[in-house]
């Protein structure tokens, strides 16, 4: 029989962190019904990216992202280039895998930095430099804001309106007409916990928190998006202790509830 | 001997919390040479308005803030009404002391509500209620935008621009010609730890984080701010841990050093 279906659901691996390698994601996901991975490159570094994307087509999954590119700031010119040579192997993998999207967490600041406007001059770099590479591979590049508690230490950008502004620097720096492609390519879900215990580590579930995701779901789909809705949850001292099976079947309840 | 000088420094009461209470904190910013202090109610309730207001005007200390009015947001008219008529018994108590503000924590979401905007129109109707009142007391108002990771459990208003508009909101409520008069009425310094392990309660003392505090204190300067600058440090790991001497001591060397 086949398993009840999860709509737009995208697991990204993140949520099923230290139980399921790649290959059990993707066999998760297919066992429930879920059309959508978005894997994290350390475990499709492990498996493997031509076996990965062999079982990604196998079960028919959409990638809805590859996570992840960015981390461009660093101190020194040297690890500069050791960052966007890492970025340039994740469009490779990301074209592999026929990824959506290569999802860029920015990078914050340099260590030892205080320079915000610095570390975002580095980031706008650092994608210009990749930038070719991507457009080549037909990989779109996804900026990925984050919540201004990480700017320090893991992306820079930190609103929709610093990302459009980032892609009009990246434009201005091309020569002749603009020729970027604007668009809502990705979409995380999951919520915040009042208290939240910890900055990175204590994610909620869809609907344990405060979130409207109702009302941001009619934004993203009056903004004209209709791809997949990825569930990512960082939550060391709840879903992550729980069995991967229980985590996928409160996900598809929690994203149905919130549809 | 005269203790050497701290400049426009100012102790806001929360950074010896646990330790002091308002009558040593007077001492202490006495004794250290601080000239500003700013008290928690809570503090100022136990010592009482007219000793601490006595005591305050014998150290010739300014009140650079009396913490704090806000919290408008509940879930019923009641509860709404209780909190407007404690905000009054602030503005009465910012005013025997002579502070140059009351500050507002203005309040997240309501209990069981996830509705931002509901709550700030409640923060705007709440700060409409107490206005008049804080006018005729002398006592400006001001809005304190919280960092956004305290927007459901602490302030919904989390950037100068928002404040801005809030303000906008009241004067437009007003009848006739707009007449509330904008300014920077204070100004909180501390640090931003990497990483910060409590989203509360732990920030830094100035330099031992990521903040770019010599910049910000610029634009502050630039934007014509001539007040204090209060150190404020939620610390429960560190500060609260050491002798208060010590702490105000360092507070006193780091303000040396960021101006």
């Amino acid at each position: 029989m086949a398993p009840p279906g999860a709509g737009l659901l995208s697991l990204n691996t993140a949520t099923t962190r230290g139980h399921w390698g790649l290959a059990q994601a993707i066999e998760g996901c297919a066992r429930h019904g879920i059309l959508g991975i978005s894997p994290w490159r350390d475990l499709l570094h492990v498996m493997g990216v031509d076996k990965a994307a062999k079982a990604i087509r196998a079960h028919q999954l959409t990638v809805t992202g590859l996570c992840r590119g960015g981390m461009f700031p660093a101190r020194d010119a040297r690890s500069r280039k050791a960052n966007i040579a890492d970025n340039l192997r994740a469009i490779d993998e990301a074209h592999a895998l026929g990824a959506r999207c290569l999802v860029l967490v920015v990078g914050g600041l340099p260590e030892g930095s205080k320079d915000l406007a610095g570390a975002r001059a580095q980031v706008r770099d650092g994608i210009a430099a990749i930038l070719p590479q991507a457009k080549a591979a037909g990989v779109p590049l996804a900026i990925e804001p984050l919540h201004p508690m990480y700017a320090a230490d893991r992306a820079c950008v930190n609103s929709l309106a610093q990302a459009l502004d980032l892609c009009d620097a990246l434009d201005r720096g091309r020569r002749g007409a603009p020729d970027l492609r604007l668009e809502l390519r990705a979409y995380h879900i999951c919520d915040w916990l009042v208290p939240t215990t910890d900055l990175l580590l204590d994610r909620g579930m869809m609907g344990d928190g405060v979130i409207d995701l109702k009302r941001i779901r009619g934004w993203m789909a009056r903004a004209g998006y209709r791809g997949f809705h990825e569930v990512e949850i960082f939550s060391a001292n709840n879903w992550w202790k729980r069995d991967p099976d229980e985590v996928l079947a409160t996900c598809k309840a929690r994203h149905r509830w919130m549809s």
